[in-house]
Order: structure tokens, then sequence, then C-alpha cells
């Protein structure tokens, strides 16, 4: 890649910061499709046909573990993929290094809280409630921002 | 924030439009989340037992006014997201500021008036349907302007 | 748009590739919308009451022909949003024209045939599932590799 390119870039440490969170998150949502389909076999719960027939198991679209970890899957692609948007965004209003670094690290941390508490060891509200709203007020947050910075 | 970056990239008015529309449609999705919450709550139908345990409800998976919200939570996954991915690689097409700046804004503004006469005023059909498919050219139409651009 | 800002980014051969096959895997995307559609009219299996009345069909939510549908263009939004996210990322990190447009490509190959086997035309398993995990394995190394470059 142009030299010029990364110095401007690759360079800023808000934006290597955003990218080392990025990854994570990317991994950590991965997790959620290879849980899915470990509850399903456990379960025996295919979701099409040919899954079924290729597995030698049964069609099920009720099955409460398969549909828990369905409902943590969706509930990142609603918050983590808005995440990854406004937080580029929130790059270019120019936040301190410290302060961004401390917001996409703890939105990651929320994240990952929430996965764990839904769909590994289910524990009692309002743990995953609160590790969601704190994500959401920290997207929030960005996006207000970013929207005064460039109104 | 490094000067030269800024002066690059922030300076420029359709990558600054384009931030501006995100933040708008981002605190719009951040909205489906609080009326997903609202619904759940009013129509007490609680997705999760732990839920329903801690704030004495009833678990249900079926309400029409619940599934409503999320439907629509499930189009702007859909169709925004497309267009924030889209949006940011039209920029590189070199569009011309004003015509950029007409379609986010349209978009922006069908897909509020998409989540108004689907889950806060119902509305007969066909003004969804019209909201959605002007918002879905102007994703193709940016598609095509790019495919074309980097072929 | 500024004449350095384009020479930096733009005409960098990995942006220019990722943002062309972005653009072909958004069109692949938009395609599924239509897929639902044409699979509600066929089936006279609509989701919301005003539709129906709209189109003079019925309600209804477990269609499995729609919902074979719905359930790739969830598959997508889990697989290829996540690949727009890290393919964007992994630019950073460095890496060669050459193997960077593979894994594009390949990935974009094999969410294709996803979509073909899964909606189109209906094949039996592992097909579904090789197109799937060829491409999850994609965006795993990639997210691997911007998490080592960026730590």
């Amino acid at each position: 890649m142009d030299v010029q390119l990364k110095t401007f870039l690759a360079d800023n440490p808000v934006f290597r910061c955003y990218l080392f969170y990025t990854a994570i998150l990317t991994l950590k949502m991965m997790f959620m499709s290879l849980l899915t389909i470990r509850q399903r076999v456990m379960n025996n719960s295919f979701v099409s046909e040919e899954d079924a027939m290729y597995l030698k198991g049964m069609v099920s679209r009720t099955n409460e573990q398969v549909e828990r970890v369905r409902r943590g899957h969706r509930n990142d692609m609603e918050n983590i993929y808005l995440f990854f948007i406004i937080g580029f965004a929130y790059i270019w209003t120019d936040p301190s290094p410290f302060w961004a670094n401390l917001l996409f690290l703890v939105f990651t941390v929320t994240r990952i809280v929430h996965t764990c508490v839904y769909t590994v060891v289910i524990m009692p509200q309002p743990i995953r409630g609160r590790a969601w709203l704190i994500g959401f007020l920290i997207t929030g947050y960005m996006a207000v921002r970013t929207l005064l910075h460039f109104c």
C-alpha cells in the first residue's frame, strides 16, 4: 500500500484502535455461527430438510436452545453492525485517542458479556439488559457526536 | 487526528454528508430497539424466560405488535446496512456533491417514512412498499455506479 | 473529490478491488429482497395484514418457500455484512493485491453458490455447508490477520 496512505490513516491511533476492536467483534460474531451449529447438532434440530437428511436428524424450528443462540446472534446484528458503522464515522469527529479507545473497549466487553450471559451460561436479568444498555448508550453517544460534528 | 488526513477526507463534502446521514440512520435504527422494548412491556410479551421472570411478565413470541416492530427492524437491517456499505463505496466514484447529497437525503427520508407507516401509525399499502422501493432503487443505482467505476 | 485523496485511496488496487466485490455482493443481497417478494406473491403468503389486503392475498408466516429465502437472506446478513467490515479492516494490514483479490473473489463466488443451492435450485448437502464454510474461513483469516496487525 502507498506509504503516504499508511502514514495518514493506518498510523492514526484512533483508527488503529477501531480496527483492532473490529477484528475482535468479528471473531465474536463468528462464534455465534459456530454456537448455532453446535446447538442444532446437540438438540437434533435442523432448519432445512436437506440438512436434516444429510445429518440424519430432524427438522425443528422451535427448539429453545437453538432459538436463544439465534436471538443472541440477531441482537449482535442489531447492535454490533451499528457500532461498526457509527464507530467508523465517530473517528472523523476527532475524539481523543484515550476516550475513543475506552468507548470501543467498553462496548466490546459489554457485547462479550451479553453473549456469555444469554447463550453460554444463562444468568438472570438484569445482567444482560445492563450489558446491552451500556453498549446502546455508547452507540448513541457516538451517533450524537457525529451528528453534531457534521450538521 | 493528523491535520493532512482531515484535509483529505473529512473536508470532502460528499464524505461529510455521508457521515451526517449515517448518524441520523443510526439513531433511527436505535429507535427500533426502544420501540421493541416498549411493545414487549406494553403487550406483556417477553421472549426469554429470564426477562419474563425479572419483569413479572409472560413469555410470548407471537404477539403481532411486537413482531411488526421486529419485522421493521429486520427490514432496516436488510436495507440500511446495505446503504451504509454501498454509500461509502459510492463516494469513491466521485459523484457531484449535490447529487450524492440528494440520494442520501431521499434514502433517509424514505426509511423514516417506512418506519412510521409500518410500526408507529399503521397505514394501508402501497405507501410502505413505495418508500421501500425508492430506497431500494437508490441502493441499486449506487451499486451499479460503483460496479461500473471499479470493474 | 480532492485529487490527492483519489491518489491515496482510490488508486490503491486492494481498495479498488474491495469496492468492486462490495458492489457485486450488494446487488446479490438486493436480489434476496426481490426473491422474497416473488415467493410471497407466488405462494400467496404475505406477512402483514395491509399487504394481504392490498394484494388480495392471505396472511401466512410459515410458508416454507418464503421462509427458505428469508433464511438465506439472514445468512447473508450474518456473513456478508461481516465480510464488508472485516474486508475493509483487512485492507489496512497491507496484503498483496493478488492474494487480497483472490480472497475477495472466492468469498463472493461461495456466497453466490450458497444462494443458488439454498434458494434457487435446492441441492442436497454438503454443497451449501461447504460454500458457507469457505466464506467463513476467509472471514476468520482476515479477522485474525487484522487482529495480529493492530494488537
